[in-house]
């Protein structure tokens, strides 16, 4: 199975290399979309973190604090990368990615190189159907909320929704605002920590689950990794704790095929009307 | 009940003011400080969001993500506030706080004007015993783990554990990486949203529950405030979701008196071995 190289569609889509004059720039794919030409946070994220992992002594993001300043749009961007201090076991830097229109993210991001050692503890994985008993996103296009388009993402990260999760796809929310879903890349592109900051912002806003289908967009978003995820599905939970005033927060936690947890991540976004 | 003046310990040791040359600095305070010399990284958090307000036109730090560069010292800072894009609905900026040694945090502040409306969703506040039946920190000096100072901050943030989260106190930890308590300002300064950021990493390291008593020190924190809290105390939660590695995540919420959820943040620390 090809791995880390140009060959998958996520490292085609988040490849960053060093332009004439030094600098990284890399090429934002048009098909990594939440609908309406809106490119996934996370997939930004992870371009984000080539970018940063390039200029660092360690090869791993564990921790990614990003600003959304405005949506930047598909093609040629460049990624600034300014060095914090560095060390043995970790290093910080912040990183601005600028199309033509200006900067669009500012993200503060710590690496660190992440090892083989065990859980002293870990959140256990909640109990769900398996991958053959979930609801493939990609599959059901015909099913999204009208006015929701299905996005180029769902094709591209494969997304099995756990079916007490999926009400609203049948027109009955739950109304409660948590959705869980299998996912990997449709290619079968193993996880790694760069896929993971993807996966981190990929499931469909929570506000779904509350019948408020429609774009939340990201304010700010953190994302720490935790382990070098195992081959195969990975287990995405989203969760929101407080709706209002225009608001909403969504709470994600990753477990890895061995039902270890691997990353974790909360953003602030505005709600749906 | 002296507020937002320099009267209460909270906004004298959290004041930013503009220096000659039209910078902002401020005067932090050694009376903050877990241990050891060790500013809290919440207090810290607030000093940088009053000067991000400062410059915004926004009143309420919203979304707040800082990575800590290094322990800044006690006394003198600089506090330099890059605005970004700004909008009738929130503004961000970039803000670095500088002792002699150099840049010690840089956070990324998003800013916005919390309203009144109340919650469409809010995740309940847990059953807790009332104050008075709950452990206060700063009444117990005495039983701190040995090599354990307690700190300054938790004779300024009156601090009283569930008791059922507070059993490495008496030399016997639950082995579950959760803390609860009351909190509130020592001398009865009401919470505010500059307030959540310092609860928001006010509770002692999570691995006290595991028996491992030390420092964690932040490598980053995103806290985001969600509401205006009401008078009277707080309830905060800290619980991690994974330790190994070296690196440990602690995830607060934080309610208010009236049970409202109005704070949430999550840090990546390095675990006290």
């Amino acid at each position: 199975m090809p791995q880390d190289d140009q060959t998958t569609a996520f490292d085609a889509a988040t490849a960053v290399r060093r332009a004439e004059g030094g600098g990284l720039v890399a090429d934002l794919d048009p098909g990594w979309d939440v609908g309406g030409g809106i490119l996934n946070g996370g997939y930004l994220l992870s371009v984000v973190a080539r970018a940063a992992v390039l200029e660092s002594p360690h090869p791993h993001p564990v921790a990614v604090s990003a600003s959304y300043l405005r949506a930047p749009a598909a093609g040629p961007v460049a990624l600034t990368v300014v060095p914090g201090p560095a060390g043995r076991t970790l290093a910080h830097s912040l990183v601005t990615l600028s199309d033509t229109g200006g900067p669009a993210l500012t993200v503060q991001a710590t690496t660190a190189t992440l090892g083989s050692t065990p859980s002293e503890y870990s959140h256990p994985m909640p109990d769900v159907p398996s991958v053959e008993e979930c609801f493939s996103v990609a599959e059901h296009r015909d099913l999204a909320p009208p006015g929701v388009q299905v996005p180029g993402l769902s094709l591209r990260v494969d997304t099995r929704l756990d079916i007490a999760t999926a009400g609203w796809a049948f027109g009955r929310p739950s109304g409660e605002p948590v959705l869980r879903a299998w996912m990997r890349f449709a290619d079968g592109r193993e996880p790694d920590p760069l896929a993971l900051l993807t996966f981190a912002d990929a499931l469909p806003p929570t506000s779904f689950a509350m019948g408020n289908p429609g774009w939340a967009p990201t304010v700010q978003l953190q994302v720490l990794v935790r382990a070098l995820p195992a081959p195969g599905w990975c287990l995405v939970e989203a969760r929101s704790s407080e709706i209002s005033g225009g608001w909403v927060d969504e709470d994600y936690r990753i477990w890895d095929s061995t039902g270890r947890l691997v990353a974790q991540s909360r953003q602030l976004a505005r709600a749906p009307r």
